[in-house]
Parts: structure tokens; sequence; C-alpha cells
């Protein structure tokens, strides 16, 4: 293709409103347009970079025996009605009325649908296991878009479904997939993406993983461990403490006036936040009963851990919301009595000597000790966000350390959670009526295009993985007006197109700087420059965007070495390449 | 891919509400599922069908300069307010609000799109023209949906927009889109299409035309001259009528009781209806105002040319609706003062001696001859259909003919409807501010592929054009538990594999005439059937699914062979071919 035909502007100033590299560099280059809040156009680099990696997620899928189908984006309500979901997913779940009053919605994920397809098809034992693959749009109403393609409203989803008839057969297939998909983000070139376990939300199920690349601006949180192999997302890490021994001193009433937060008792007492024990309260969505949670006073609470624990979804107490005779601020485990649940946090196990609230306005206990001071057995729970110096769950070593990272991929182990509420059922061997057991996996593409560009980039633009850069060479044609220049990039262009390279060939009359800054925010891997000069010596000089190969080579045999770096490059990204590191 | 591998069922019976050949087979064999009205579930087969129709799609796409972009799905309202068409078009737009309440629409089409991603970014004369597309799921809120992928309300389309800077050059793209639309539907295996005028619908501008798929089940009406080359959609097509000469006779009022309707009128007074003048009533939906159209009794009228005469939507008059002095079923032209719009069709010029209502119940005029008896002149308006034997308006010739047809396709010469309104501008040569002229062109997914299964099939299933078929080749291992048939058909379909053949393996415990129906059904260009006779002989049957060709071939030789005959078949839908047809 040639730049003089290429929609799209490429300039240099910071856009307003962007929060992280890949969103400025794609708005930058000509990459993408925003449509509405979380909604975005995408231009032809785009398009081509998207339709690399969707290739490389068919190969991938059809070589663990995946079958490609297609779901619709509207769905009757009447399926989600079905699996529940239709009520208990929130107003990210965008719900809609067509032209007869029907109830619809816009798919979000598909497990009714995969289950829809297949319930009436696979009713022997025989037709198991399968897998079911779509790549499609979806729309979830997502309350906080942000940062270009990294988290949208709409976007384009490869979503995997396999069905099972034993728990064990589901495990296998689970790690072929878990698998693929480490050769996936190898092939698209980001292979320091790990595998954590993570929470299952919505989706339902036991196990699932998540796949992360590990980056700043990424919004979840990861738990690793610098001594084992332990990955985690903060989500669904164990926090393991291991308290100092302090001596034990008796419990006391002190006034602690103005000490509504953990730092103005701190300073007061000077004691360290580690040395107390605090409150923290929420109210159960499910009948809006308070819980209390006594926690280490430098520790937080995971409430996805806490949701959990209570099987419920909940909300931060607000003192305002609810009459009470708490007394917000000097809450403590001895001596409350409000009608609540009381949790205490592992973080308190074999704790001594600890500051907590006293229930009265302006005073304190000194001298807490957990298990002496609480009259009836504690049953202490795991509730709390783990740290950087806690112990690993699998090492035992004060190793953890807590690191970002963007969400690249997930798979879940669903069960029977879709297949038995929307009655999907199998004869097995003995004509017994059996339920299939479900995993689904899925990538958001454009989530991943973004986080490709995120971590292979530097200043000046994105340095695309030739597997999925939008062009593999670029042509840079200096003073194109020279009619040497012109007939020699003509004829590079012809001969490279003619030996099946996908070549951008930028044929403005503009000068050096401004081709070479649009070429790198294009990111094109393999770059040729012909200008008078390099034409007068016969050659045209020939570098990488990554900056690790700049060289003048031979025009006469040029577009035959090109072709062969081409392919050398290209082939350290295909499946076998990835499958014998 | 294996058989026993393909999900999908595969039956004998024809599903209930079923209206056309393509969807019952499709249907039977396993290539759709219902998921609500008009809204499918593609199966492996169907989903590898449309593939490859889009990667042609994209190939000739890309041939006459297109770039492939994408739009989102849900689009803000706001886009389409600018354009008016938020307001204008009915409620076949799926209008909704997101969770936020704003105004928002599922794209069914996107020139608002399409203006929005390239007005900020085309903005100097030397951008153009140009020409972006996608491919891309729309929803149309269609209130009859029927036929299986014939007419739903998801689909997948391809759409594309040029931008031009001069009439002259839109009209020389839209030549360009034509033959390349042309060349699709040759290469997608359906020739017989041609393109007809048609009226350009919501869409707006001038020219337009409709690719259509003759064929009984369409639901179009076509207009085709068998002396010459004129083709057209009813929607537009000129009605031309000779009337034969008649003697005048005077104006006569007689009594005609109890005849509301031509046909009653007619065998009352012995004459045909083309004798007659009848009055047909509408009621513009502009402004409510009555519309009385006078036509020779044996035509209709095209409500298409109507409503485009009259600038308004139209429906119908309903007598019942408001109170009026009118004389139902007694309407004529003398005499008749109620207050409407009087509009005289085309057919009526010349006409003598015509029976038309007196306005009085029970009453008809003979010897009504329009030019004589209405005391103005007359401004006579086509608004007729015309119908077999009517005269040509490009020959001459009493030679019209109305065929059934399905659009397949359809292109726009849009002007400046979009542009202008959404405020999208460039600067020409001397640095004025222009406008660019539009066109756009369109071919939806899915119903291609159900026309082609309409138009190339037998009573036993599709028969599939190897350019489109889901696979290539169809091995049928007939006793499969026979261990020299199961070696020779595994070791078949492993060397096609190898050899880049795309094969569907049925290796299946089930009878012969199980196997071949399902293979039938499947539509697949090559069939290889291997037996224990045919291994017996060293031979592998290889028969063609149109019934062309059925002979033994040589074992040794045979994945070579098979190689070549599906090159030497695809070649037949190659781009060269077809541009040389």
């Amino acid at each position: 293709m040639k730049m003089s035909q290429l929609l799209g502007l490429r300039f240099k100033e910071t856009p307003a409103d962007c929060q992280i590299a890949s969103q400025i560099l794609m708005l930058r280059g000509g990459y993408i347009k925003g449509v509405g809040n979380g909604i975005y156009s995408l231009f032809t680099p785009t398009k081509r970079i998207t339709q690399k990696i969707e290739a490389i997620l068919r190969d991938e899928m059809d070589r663990i025996g995946g079958q490609e189908v297609m779901f619709p984006v509207t769905l009757p309500a009447d399926l989600w009605k079905e699996s529940g979901r239709f009520e208990s997913v929130g107003s990210e779940l965008l719900r809609f009325k067509d032209r007869s009053g029907n109830d619809m919605i816009l798919g979000m994920t598909h497990e009714e649908a995969a289950v829809h397809l297949a319930r009436n098809t696979a009713q022997s034992y025989a037709d198991y296991p399968f897998m079911i693959y779509q790549i499609q749009t979806k729309f979830r109403d997502e309350p906080r878009a942000r940062g270009g393609l990294i988290r949208v409203r709409e976007f384009t989803m490869k979503d995997a479904y396999s069905f099972h008839t034993s728990q064990e057969d589901l495990e296998n297939y689970y790690k072929e997939c878990y698998d693929a998909y480490h050769r996936i983000f190898a092939r698209v070139g980001i292979p320091e993406v790990f595998a954590v376990k993570s929470d299952s939300g919505m989706m339902g199920g036991k196990v699932a993983h998540e796949f992360m690349l590990p980056t700043e601006i990424g919004e979840d949180t990861l738990v690793i461990c610098d001594e084992c192999d332990y990955r985690s997302n903060m989500e669904v890490a164990p926090c393991i403490v291991e308290n100092e021994v302090a001596p034990d001193a008796e419990l006391e009433m002190v006034s602690t006036p103005d000490t509504k937060t953990i730092d103005e008792l701190c300073e007061l007492l000077k004691i360290t936040p580690k040395q107390t024990c605090k409150a923290v309260l929420y109210r159960k969505e499910i009948d809006d009963s308070l819980v209390v949670i006594f926690i280490r006073g430098d520790l937080e609470v995971n409430e996805i851990k806490l949701r959990n624990y209570l099987k419920s979804e909940i909300r931060p107490e607000n003192a305002d919301e609810h009459e009470s005779d708490i007394t917000y601020g000097f809450i403590g485990p001895v001596g409350f009595n409000a009608k609540a649940s009381i949790i205490f946090d592992r973080s308190l196990i074999g704790t001594h000597n600890l500051v907590t609230g006293a229930n009265k306005t302006d005073f304190h206990y000194i001298g807490f000790t957990p298990e002496r001071d609480i009259p009836s057995p504690i049953d202490f729970i795991d509730v709390a966000k783990t740290y950087d110096g806690a112990i690993c769950p699998i090492c035992g070593k004060k190793s953890i350390k807590t690191i970002r990272g963007i969400e690249v991929g997930n798979i879940f182990q669903l069960g029977t959670k879709y297949t038995d509420t929307m009655n999907m059922r199998y004869s097995d061997k003995n004509g017994e009526m059996q339920t299939p057991i479900m995993g689904c996996y899925g990538i958001g593409i454009g989530r991943l295009a973004a986080s490709v560009c995120e971590a292979r980039r530097d200043d000046y633009g994105p340095i695309w993985p030739i597997s999925i850069a939008p062009w593999q060479v670029h042509i840079c044609a200096l003073r194109s007006d020279n009619p040497l220049v012109a007939e020699t990039a003509n004829r590079v262009y012809s001969e490279l197109l003619a030996k099946g390279v996908e070549v951008l060939f930028d044929d403005r009359p503009v000068s050096a700087g401004f081709m070479f800054s649009d070429a790198d925010l294009l990111g094109v891997p393999i770059r040729i420059t012909i200008s008078p000069k390099t034409c007068s010596r016969g050659v045209a000089e020939v570098s990488l965007r990554d900056k690790s190969f700049k060289q003048d080579m031979q025009l006469d045999t040029l577009t035959d070495d090109i072709r062969n770096m081409v392919d050398e490059l290209l082939s350290k990204f295909s499946h076998e390449a990835v499958m014998t590191r």
C-alpha cells in the first residue's frame, strides 16, 4: 500500500485525556479514533494487526481441536433468564427491547449461546468432548472505559467453550488450552505473559486463570514469589503473615481523644499500625446485614475474598445510611455488641499486646491479645490483601512481591453452572442422562493489540513484532521527485509485492524527518530507505525498527534478501518455534 | 476435520415454518440454528463458507484500492442526529440507552461512522479519492424476518464507502465497483447475477443499482426486456403503455348497482378492466392529506414511484379513518370534489370511452375520455407498476417481462447527503472549502451464502462451488471397521492435509446410505469413497457433488491427482478467470 493513499493522520502532540503510552501512540499514529465513550473505529493499520492476531488465534484454537462457529451479538433475554444471569449481572449487561417489545441483550460473553447451540446437538457421550469458538463483537457497558483499547465498551473477542463428560477430561483440556494460550502470547510477541490463579467472578466455576502481561500501567495487582514459581492474582492470593512475638500486657482502657484514624492513634501512642487491631465494616447486599472485620492495622481487606467467604456481594458500610449505636472510629472486639457478623482475619493469629477500639468515643484498649481476651475460640478467616514481604503460600519464604499487570486472557473451569440451569443433557454409555461439564476461554483482540504496543515500543512509536505488524516492510523514498529514487523505489515495491511481502511504500513528497517520524509511529519491523545517495552507490539502507540492525544492502539482490529476512524474522513466531521454547 | 468431531445434526425431515429450499437445506444440514426471530448462530460449515466469501470480498475490494477499517456496532445517537437519520428512519433502527442514559443505536449501515472516521483526516484534495470498507455485524429490526439467512435481523455485511472531489470521479469509481461486484458474484459461483437500477430509499442519493439473483423465491420483482439489455427493479421501472384506439362515445351516467369492485363492474357491463378508469386512494404521512390516483383499471399503483413523486411516505387510505363524503367504490374524475391531490397516471394518456365512477352510490359513467371530459389540461404522472407485455423504455418494443429475484448487493451514488449534513469539508487546489461526494457499496454475507445455496442445489443438498465450499474434499470411509479401509482412508486424509487440501473425513461407523446423505447435505465438491471393494482393487471412487464426474482413481497417485483437481476447479473462480469472461 502507498502511504499517499492511507487514511489516517499522524501527529506529534500528545492528545488530551490520555492515560497510557499505547493509547497516546495509537492515537498519534492514526490507528484508532474514538466514536463514543469506550467505543472506537479502527483505521487500516489496526485492522491489519487485529487480523493477524485473529489468524494466530484460529491456528492455535484449531490445533487443539476447536471448531469455529458464530453466535449472535444480539440475544433474546430468555437465554440469559434460563441461566439466571439476566437478573444477576449488573448494568454492564446492556438490556434493550426490540420493536415488538421483547427483552433482548447485547452479548458480553456467550456461555448461554454456546449451550443453546450445542444442547440439542451433542446428545450422546460419543459426541464429547468438543470445543467451539468464535471471534465476534461484544459489548460490556463498562463504567470505567480507559486507556484506548485497553478497557473499552465494545470489543472483539475470541471466546471458546469446551464440553466434557468428566471433570478429569475438562482438566486435561484446560491444560491444553493453558499451553495454547502461552503459545499465542509468545507468537504475538509478548512471551513474558504468565498465568495467575484468579477469581471466577460472574462466570461461576471454581478454577480460573488469568494471563497477565506485567506492566506498570496494569489495572490488576499480581502476587508473585521471587523464590519459587508462585503466581496469583491479588484477588485470590492468601495473605500469610508471621507475627513477631510481643510481650503480653494487661488489657486496659485508655483515653485517646481525637484519634479516629490509625495514623492519629499511632501518633498519639507512639506505635506502628502493625501493633493495632482495626475494624473494617461492610454491608452484605443480600440482606443488608452488617459485617465487621477485625484485622491487623497495617493490612487492607481483600473484598473479593470477603465476598466469596460471605457468598454475597458487599459494600463498604456508610455510617449515615443506618441508625446504630456503633461508635465509629473507636470500634474494637472487646465489648462490641451491635448486631453484626464478626470476622477475625488470620493476620491476628498469635498477636499480642495490640491497641484496639474500646467501643466508646475517644477511648481505646491497649494490651489486647485476641486469643486471650475474646472468650470464645476464634475462627480466623483469610480476608486480608497480601503485601510485599508476606509469606509465600508455596515455598514458605517471606518473598511475596506485588506487581501490576494487564489481563490479556482468561480461562475458566465452569463446571455445570450453565449446562445444568439450561438443561443440557447427554446419555452416557449406560443410557443414563448426564450433565456435561464446561470450560471457557477468552482473549480480547483489541486489548491484546494495545498490550503489545504497551510492551513493545520506544519514545517514537510502537515496535510491532513481525508476526502482527500491519506491514512487514516500510519503504521510505527520500526525494521521490528524483527520477532515480522514484524508479528504484517503485521497482523495489513491485518486486517485493510480487514476492508476497507486505509493503507500505512512503511515496509522499515530504521531508526525511517527517517521513521517519511517521515510519516510527507505524512501527513496521523492516525499513528500507532509498535516497539519491544510496542510489548512487547502488544500495539501499536497511534497518530494523527495534534498532538491532542497520546496514546498506546491494540493490540488485535487495528484494531476495528482504524476502529471506522477512521469513527468518517470521519463523521465530511460528507455532513450531514457540513449541520448542 | 473428522465428521465424528463436527458439531451439528443432519436430518431428513423438513423443519416446520420453512419458506424456501435453502432454509430447509441449511437447517437439515447442520449449518444454522435459530436463536431468536431473524437471529441465527452459525455452525462450522457456514462459518467456513462465510470466511471464504469474506476473503473474496477483501480481494476484490483491495484490488479497487479499498482499505479495510472497522466501525463500531454500537454508535452514539449523536452521529445519526447529525445526519438526520435518528429521526427519519423507522423502527428498524434499534435505539437504546446505555447505563448513563445516553441515546445509542445499533448500526444498520455505517455512512455516519464512515464520515466520522474520515472527516478530520481527509482535509486536502490530495487525500482524495479513497475508499474504506469493513466486514462487520449489523442489526436491522426487520418486521418480516424470513427464509433462514435470506432476511434476518442480525447479519454480517461488507460495506464500503468512497469519497470523491467530483461527480465524475464518483461515477468512474462507481463503475469500477460495479465491475468488481460482478466479479465477486462470479467468483462465489453465481455469475447469473445482474444489476438493475433501483430506488435509493432511506440511503438518499440519485443513482443506485441492485445486484439481483434471479430466482422464483426472490422478494423483489425485476423488470427485464427480452429484446434489449434493459434491466430494472420494479420499484423504479417506468410503465409505458400503448392504448388501443377506441371510438369516442358520449359521457353518460348509468346505474351499476352492487358493483363496488372492478370485477363486478366488468361482469355487469361486459367489458375488461383495461376499459375502466379506477381510483386508488392514499394518505400522505407528512400531512395526512388525501391523494387520489386515477389509473387504467387493469394496472396497479407502484407505491415507491408515488412516494418519490409526492416526497412523502404514504399509506393506503382507510375509509374508516376519516369522515368524508367520498363515495367509496364509485369514485371517478368527473364531478369528484372532495379535498385531495388528484393524480392521473400515464396509462390514461390517449384513452377513450372508459367506464369510471360517478361519485354516486351504484352509478358509473360510460364513454369517459379523460382528455375530453376533464376541463383543465391533465399533467399525467407515471405511478403505475409495469407489467408483462408493457413497452420497454429502451428499445420501445412490447417486450417487458417481470421475474423474481433476490437482492445480493447494492451500490449507491450518495452525493453529499452525509458529508454535507455532517459538515465534512476539504480544501481544493485553490484553498477553497468543498464538500466531498460519496458512494456506498454493500453486500450481505449470510444472505449471499444462502443465495448460492438456493441457486446451486439438488433435492439432496447444496452443491457448493469450490470457491466457497466448507471443505474441498469429503472422504467417505465405508466400513471403517475394516482395517484396510481405515488405514487407507487415514493415509489419504493425512496426505491431503499435508498437501494443503481442506478435507472433511467421515470416519464414523455408519451405513453407506447414512454417510452419503450426510455428504450430500454438506455439499462438498469432491468426494472420495473408500470401501473394502475399492481397496481390494487399489483404487478409490472419486466423484463430483454436481454429478458431472465419477471415476475410479488409482490409490498410489490419488492425493496428487486430487490436489491437481482441486487447483483446476479453484482456478475457474479466480480473479483472473472471471476477468476474462
